[in-house]
């Protein structure tokens, strides 16, 4: 039986979940892997409960620097001041396993090189979807693939919110309401509701799919907040429902990283992902289409996520298990990131109109696949347009002709059409 | 740069799909693993096309025995004469790698054993849902979790006949030949459409997600051939669709492993799983429950499987690669497996049938949730009965009584409700 003794630092909803599922089923994974794991030392600001007196520490460097300690857990989230405990657990050769999206997303690369150069293992299995093994999937199950597209429901908060406004029709304020009552959304929701939180996922999604560099700057990204009941209602007349989409695409012409709300065919598996769960669609060359659902957050989720990471070191014997050196893609030119659209226009009640609109957009070459037009109250017209595939250049451009145009009274919302 | 040499025994079309992606993507496992797969003879009775005839053999020993080999990939299915060619493959030091469900699940405790006892790695990610890492998942990710339970659609061809009966209104018979023109099923479908290679696939999950000992002759399984376009149309009636789910439950009682026709939820998961794609949906005490969606069958998507494996294997730098030794759980009794269960019978049209039926499963302690009286043609009425959960063995008991009635005039189709 091989011991590893274990540290973690910081002990809120993850760290705790990594405690309990380690005591809990520390026997059933010493029986299947011939591994006994204990966690020796947690260290919080805070001296959380459940956690025995004698293994709580205030000092995370006490924990680093334990020279029983093995390997470190880090869970406290954000970049500071997890960022300099991690590099100091590699500096003191530990290995290290985190859940943290925020702060890969943000200093990936130079944790990479770090933990390379201490010659450590440093892994994150639960950064991206909780309890999904996608990190696993992508570095093992389909490493004999090339990657060709990854679109992931990965943030639970705005997919319980999504859910709720198709299922139960809740406006967005409501249904955010509801979801900081249940805990799925934080007081402050902003890194939810606005993308933030998706679009660390992507960037880390790109890194081991593609070996893309990580460069968070560049990842355009777009929340929920502007989806409206309304929105939600015309996506399912044309036989869709809305999802906040991670997008990870490789192509030849460059590649494309973001985060983006997406009127998604209710025949898509995708679709039928409700509530808080995550999913990960991805289409590689040889695998084809596959889809990885599962909890994307909470207690023992994630702590199962970073155990399976815990057990990959231990197993390793001291090979250190990291990511190949980061390769620069080439950015997609708006010129060339094709996609179709749904506008939702509030225009004047009169004639004319959708032939000015329909006009500006046969000048910027996007073909029309549908109009709605729908309720009018007080002479305003509300108009929904579907485009066939455009380039998001030329919808750009259309967009901003459209809303200059007197009859538009405004551009309530703009979306992505399909996968 | 490590190279690895590979020689494949059996060039059908799993066989020549590892050839054909082990070459097309060489140089991108090379640039992300460090890895240079080479296949260096493939034996096959036939000649296939599309192998350079140099590396091809007639003789399977030739390739096994060929000392520049490092892992043999045995594509050849079935367990004659795979079983003897594999085990030679351990005596001669080889790793094997196997898309073999049935060879797993006949003799996969021997192999086991032989696999251990030779120092050798033995892997078989392709054996149960084609390019879906549920092995490593199940083996590496969920490697702290209890498992609970397992609900698999493991077979395409099933799914298949299953999806077009239910969206295109085909009887069973139809939906077969439609398969079977696009090569989904074999010209004897046995195999499929009877549950045996769900079967199979069962035995393997019990075995990789308990460490159950495999026993082939436990598992008890069923098919598809009973069930018609009228069972299909009362699944949709009380909100369901029929699916052949591949079950292993894990209770303090004892396990279950077996295949069922299930009505499932509209509202679950595995419901939206269509055609010919496969998934596995897995819950367990950490994680909770996941769904693993993909291809699980055809040449490049059990090629990437096996490809991984072969990855797995060369990364693993010598050191084997197997399962933990068995262990034998007490098997559910009839009395104790508990579930919902839908009865179709055809009745005499006349007063006080329902009475004596429902007489019977009282007696039984069987209690029913919905009645569904439906057509009525030559004085025959045809009644639909969803139980409550009740265990197996009073279910049975009340069905031999009801059979046996002479108002009865047949029980057309008895399925499972709910997972």
């Amino acid at each position: 039986m091989k011991k590893i003794k274990v540290g973690i630092l910081g002990c809120g909803t993850v760290g705790g979940g990594v405690y309990t599922l380690l005591t809990k089923n520390r026997s059933v994974i010493a029986g299947r892997e011939g591994l006994d794991f204990e966690v020796v030392q947690i260290a919080d600001v805070r001296a959380p409960k459940g956690i025995p007196a004698k293994i709580r520490s205030k000092d995370a460097y006490a924990v680093i620097n334990n020279p029983d300690i093995e390997i470190i857990v880090e869970t406290i989230g954000g970049v500071k001041p997890a960022l300099d405990f991690v590099l100091a657990a590699f500096k003191a050769g530990k290995s290290v396993v985190t859940a943290n999206k925020e702060l890969i997303a943000k200093e990936g690369e130079r944790l990479f090189a770090a933990a390379a150069a201490s010659g450590v293992s440093f892994l994150f299995e639960a950064s991206v979807g909780g309890s999904i093994p996608i990190i696993a999937a992508l570095r093992n199950n389909l490493a004999a693939n090339q990657i060709k597209e990854i679109y992931g429901i990965v943030n639970g908060t705005t997919n319980y919110i999504l859910t709720k406004m198709t299922e139960e029709k809740m406006e967005f304020s409501a249904a955010l309401k509801k979801a900081q009552e249940l805990g799925f959304a934080e007081a402050n929701p902003t890194a939810d509701v606005d993308g933030y939180d998706a679009a660390y996922k992507a960037a880390i999604l790109a890194r081991v799919a593609l070996g893309a560099e990580i460069n968070f700057k560049e990842v355009s990204f777009e929340g929920i907040s502007k989806i409206s009941l309304s929105d939600i209602r015309y996506a399912d007349e044309i036989g869709g429902v809305i999802k906040l989409l991670a997008v990870v695409k490789n192509s030849s012409a460059g590649i494309e990283i973001g985060v983006r709300p997406t009127i998604v065919s209710k025949k898509h598996p995708l679709a039928s992902v409700s509530n808080e769960f995550n999913a990960i669609f991805v289409n590689s060359d040889a695998a084809g289409e596959q889809m990885y659902y599962g909890r994307g957050a909470g207690a023992l989720p994630t702590a199962s996520a970073i155990a399976a990471d815990l057990i990959e070191i231990a197993r390793s014997s001291g090979e250190p298990i990291g990511l190949p050196e980061p390769k620069i893609f080439k950015r997609l030119d708006s010129n060339e990131s094709m996609g179709r659209y749904y506008f939702h226009l509030k225009v004047a009640d009169k004639f004319g109109v959708l032939s000015e609109i329909a006009g500006i957009l046969a000048d910027q070459k996007v073909s029309i696949d549908a109009v709605l037009q729908k309720e009018t109250s007080n002479n305003v017209a509300t108009l929904i347009i579907i485009t066939h595939e455009a380039n998001e250049k030329n919808i750009a451009a259309a967009l901003k002709q459209i809303g200059d145009l007197s009859v538009v009274k405004s551009v309530k919302n703009v979306l992505r059409v399909g996968l």
